[in-house]
């Protein structure tokens, strides 16, 4: 096989920052992607339906024709049913929930979810969908047990708001899989990362500290890895899309004394994923990964245009404008056809 | 308790590096160690006993009237019988090993222990302590199995040699304590550092990646770390005794995208012993941990001379000539009295 061609893909979580970041990432996305789903942890944060206007307008000014953007508001402890009714009612289809403190500009995040009952209720309601950056904050708790802790709070917001959509965001662990993979409803689904994909723990300590390896969740034991890429490879699976959760930060950030949570990869997200899929024989389910499950769980039409992929190795540059991207300088077999040199 | 007196203490595991990372280090570790162990692990490394009196020589010329050194050879594939003896009849009484990647400055290190039967059994005859980096360096061993994974070749070794000293150095699960506390003979005993009896792997990738906590082996569980304390502060404990394995490194070495191992604690190990052992009602066991163990261990008289420590709270600065140390600008309650200003 030497070249594929697929539905355009759409990246349902990405990171977009503000400002000059903006203004360069923007167009890495959308050169592969067709829709992308923005989060909202910007500084100050998108909270409301108008905040998240204007941050639309502020994407779509460094945008390319025909690049579109699904916009949430951070569902914090301060949110309330007006709150996400009023954004609903313009055009804001999902609200994203950080736990406190677990991840790149999440203070003043949630810790009580059962205060929020009238929001998720809300939520049920419009058929807002609930996207959770998935891990357990409390003070006590083992990093590499934050997600499979924070499984307890997914079961009781799913039982409790029954007709709530909800997308466990980055999955890093076998067992929160296996939990997306046996809940029997419609209703829970999960994006997973390239690079949860590629990497393990390993990865970012063991040879070498890695900042740029370095994200929330961390990266886990390679059966956690095994377990991702045989969740989304496998034939006719519809309960997991791609959500890159692309997260650049300047390489000062990273490379000092408490380096930011973030791997950058918008770039190479589809051609690492054509190696991945490749590698585990499953070329043939990319799509259904990365164009079509997503936009089935959104309820949303799915894209007309298509991508080639083709087998032609590249290596990825050591920054983009200023960041790191994961696998700098090493070699890539794929590659998108229109970025063929 | 105001103040507690006990006999100096010993470092038996320290990196002094060398040049003026070493003239700047060996000061910091001799105003309150009597003795140190001093790693090999230089660049070139130590391999001959000429060459540990050389660097002996080195560290020599800028230490204090009094302080003593025990200098070690680095065991590595190309070390024989004769290299052992002769090292041993210079004075050297240590050989340090190192698995095959596993740390700063360990490439070229061993894999084929089996093949080292021969130094093994030489350095078993003359009394020499081997002293290990007990971490399996296979490439497809999870970082935070490394050491568990270490056990059968260090079991290995005690059946084959079974009137070989052996130190593990720098513990960091409960399974290598175990070990180490159910070994039937006194042939075998352990260092612990003062940074994995106060940190978990949440101090290195949970709230921002850390450089300054960064080490290996990487530090574990908190079941892992209250395990250590609990070896270190057992009344009548034998067993355990302190290397601080403080590891210099400059911060550019550390902030940067592969960053090196190793926590820097010199000045402060002592002091933030006494407030872990207080905290955990075990002042009293406090000398035998820094300053008894260890001399028995290698058949060394104890130190004659005391130092005492005095509850009077006190800042670690941020760097010490260009090193940043464990717990820079947090505060510590005790600290040693010729150090009050």
């Amino acid at each position: 096989l030497q070249s594929i061609t697929i539905r355009r893909p759409d990246d349902w979580h990405v990171h977009f920052r503000q400002g000059e970041m903006l203004a360069n990432m923007v167009p890495l996305t959308s050169r592969h992607f067709k829709r992308a789903r923005v989060m909202p942890n910007t500084d100050p944060p998108i909270l409301t339906g108008a905040q998240a206007l204007i941050y639309h307008g502020e994407i779509m000014a460094v945008a390319p024709a025909g690049f579109e953007t699904k916009m949430t508001i951070k569902v914090v402890p301060e949110t309330t049913p007006a709150i996400v009714r009023e954004a609903f009612g313009l055009g804001i289809d999902a609200g994203k929930l950080y736990p406190d403190g677990v991840t790149t500009l999440s203070a003043n995040g949630v810790r009580d979810f059962k205060a929020l009952s009238p929001v998720f209720a809300e939520m049920e309601k419009l058929g807002m969908v609930l996207c959770l950056h998935g891990e357990d904050p409390g003070e006590d708790v083992f990093c590499l047990d934050r997600e499979e802790r924070f499984l307890k709070t997914l079961q009781w917001i799913l039982d409790k708001f029954q007709g709530l959509k909800v997308v466990m965001e980055h999955l890093s662990t076998a067992e929160a899989v296996y939990v997306v993979e046996h809940f029997p409803t419609k209703n829970l689904a999960a994006t997973v990362t390239p690079h949860h994909l590629e990497n393990t723990l390993n990865d970012v300590i063991d040879g070498g500290l890695r900042p740029h390896h370095y994200c929330k969740p961390i990266a886990k034991r390679p059966e956690d890895r095994d377990r991702l890429i045989r969740a989304v490879t496998r034939l006719g699976q519809t309960k997991f899309f791609l959500g890159t959760d692309s997260a650049p930060h300047y390489r000062e950030s990273k490379e000092c004394d408490c380096g930011a949570a973030g791997v950058f990869t918008a770039p190479l997200a589809l051609p690492l994923l054509a190696q991945i899929f490749e590698e585990n024989g499953a070329l043939g389910q990319l799509e259904a990964f990365t164009s079509v499950n997503g936009a089935n769980f959104y309820g949303l039409p799915l894209n007309e245009e298509t991508i080639t992929l083709v087998r032609e190795p590249w290596t990825v540059p050591d920054e983009y404008s200023g960041v790191v991207p994961l696998r700098a300088g090493k070699e890539i077999r794929w590659q998108v056809a229109s970025d063929l040199g």
